[in-house]
């Protein structure tokens, strides 16, 4: 039986001890456990690293703890739009969505145009015209709508900026994006990456996620990446297939090329963050230059490793 | 007195002797002549690369021979909704815009977002209110009306598929994205890309045009890349990105990535196109695997070249 193994990311940011309760770091772990496990089944039943990737992050797009899907940010209209994006490492084929409205599950879209369309991205209106064809769900405003999350929305238009994801005083800086890697046991990696953006948000702005090459990128000759971070930064830095060439052309190790981008190249142009990144050897690396990101790792020969903080 | 370079493309793909009329050779060189000139009147008066490739670009979107700003490619619902993108290689900011309907430049909306916004992408109507903001020229939808465009669309409809630029038997078959790329004498490069991208399109597709390091990249330790072709194996290759990377990771010439990615990685997976490079040493390459590339080149020391076949 060959191994497999799985990583997901629940965003980065200024997630200290100090800001998280007790009762919601319980509930952000438990949320982990959940998508990495959903993941890890289908990898232990011989199912694709892409469906595996997709059914962890859609997980993740039902709890409103996360920035994606249910649970993400209010736009500056008040309204959630969404990106999301996928690449399979073993056909190079990939497919991802901007500016998505009311649907419940922007990765599935994401695969669907991957799948079922001749294009790699869609956006807006005509994105949510593919997905009503692709009979995808949809679900009003108020499914989307949460308490927290618009607070922070009131909060941020009121001081007229727009913010990642919260900057309350105390409250935690977080760049909400979710994502996940993975290696099935026939040796394929891929990656997804889904995300509602960034409260308070305007003209449409696009981040890092549904960017090929940028947020989320795969190779079966490199790795597989899925990034969390302030995606302007990673967009410039077009940070998962700068990793990907330090391996193809450089000759680095997962691990020397992760490091040299999330914590030099990308702490010396100020772009706060961090990615998950897996090989075709399992080998995965989970670099973040911010205080916190919320991350889960499951191999198939190893228990699960769910993390938060830094240390 | 330092040197100063520029080239410039029109667009890629079926371009053969027979398909042209004399009458509209001679048109697309009198546009080309124009538009390189534009842009090297910027570099001879000691201008900088940003400047230059921005103005060059925007001339190519006024002349309705050119599938960007006027003469743009009408979408599946019959409107014209354009992509465009500047980076520049000194400072690695970058700006670009998906989706814009209705304004005159949409490659000076990428150059404002890049210099007066905090977002490298914006897209669709809210592109358009940060437009408004920043009081760039709108024009109503008879303004890029084009004749020509209107009977590809029509035909394209009523096939009832997609195309590039147009397919009609004995037509050109073209990638009608404008670019260009230049070295000031300051010693700095840029790059610029716009296009109305492909008629009929629906769903809010997107190609490789606003997507940095896919169809636009710029950073002076490498090279400047304006990329024309089919969009989505753009993106899936991360193209412009891919040639940088060869040449800081793997020692390449700008030649040599060039040579390697257009003629022999995007053959391999059937993407055809071409793109423009240029390095801080002005040397300029024009690859592209199709059958021709409207193109030009100014060097400070030598006369212009206007190319439109393969030889």
């Amino acid at each position: 039986m060959k191994r497999h193994a799985i990583a997901i990311h629940g965003g980065a940011g200024t997630i200290t001890r100090n800001i998280l309760t007790n009762d919601l770091e319980l509930a952000y772990r438990g949320a982990l456990q959940e998508a990495i496990e959903m993941g890890d089944r289908i990898l232990a039943k011989g199912g694709n690293a892409l469906e595996a990737v997709t059914a962890s992050v859609a997980l993740m797009e039902e709890n409103e703890l996360f920035n994606a899907g249910k649970g993400s940010v209010f736009n500056h209209e008040g309204k959630h739009e969404m990106d999301a994006a996928v690449m399979d490492g073993k056909t190079l084929m990939a497919g991802a969505v901007s500016g998505i409205r009311n649907l419940k599950h922007p990765v599935l879209l994401a695969k669907a145009i991957m799948e079922k369309s001749d294009h790699v991205l869609l956006a807006n209106s005509g994105a949510a015209d593919f997905a009503r064809e692709m009979n995808l769900e949809f679900a009003p405003d108020d499914y989307f709508f949460v308490q927290h999350r618009y607070e922070q929305f009131l909060a941020a238009r009121a001081e007229g900026h727009v913010v990642l994801d919260h900057t309350q005083p105390g409250d935690e800086k977080k760049f909400g994006t979710v994502g996940a890697v993975a290696l099935d046991v026939h040796g394929n990696i891929a990656a997804a990456t889904s995300t509602g953006g960034m409260t308070n948000k305007k003209w449409g702005r696009v981040g890092d996620s549904p960017i090929i090459g940028a947020g989320t990128y795969a190779n079966n000759n490199t790795c597989a990446i899925s990034c969390t971070g302030h995606g302007e930064y990673f967009i410039r830095s077009v940070v998962a297939y700068d990793i990907s060439c330090l391996m193809e052309y450089k000759g680095l190790s997962l691990k020397e090329a992760c490091d040299l981008v999330v914590m030099k190249k990308l702490v010396e142009i100020g772009g706060e963050g961090g990615l998950i990144a897996i090989d075709t050897m399992g080998n995965i690396e989970m670099p973040f230059n911010s205080e916190g990101m919320y991350r889960a790792v499951k191999h198939s020969e190893q228990d699960y490793f769910i993390g938060i903080y830094k240390d």
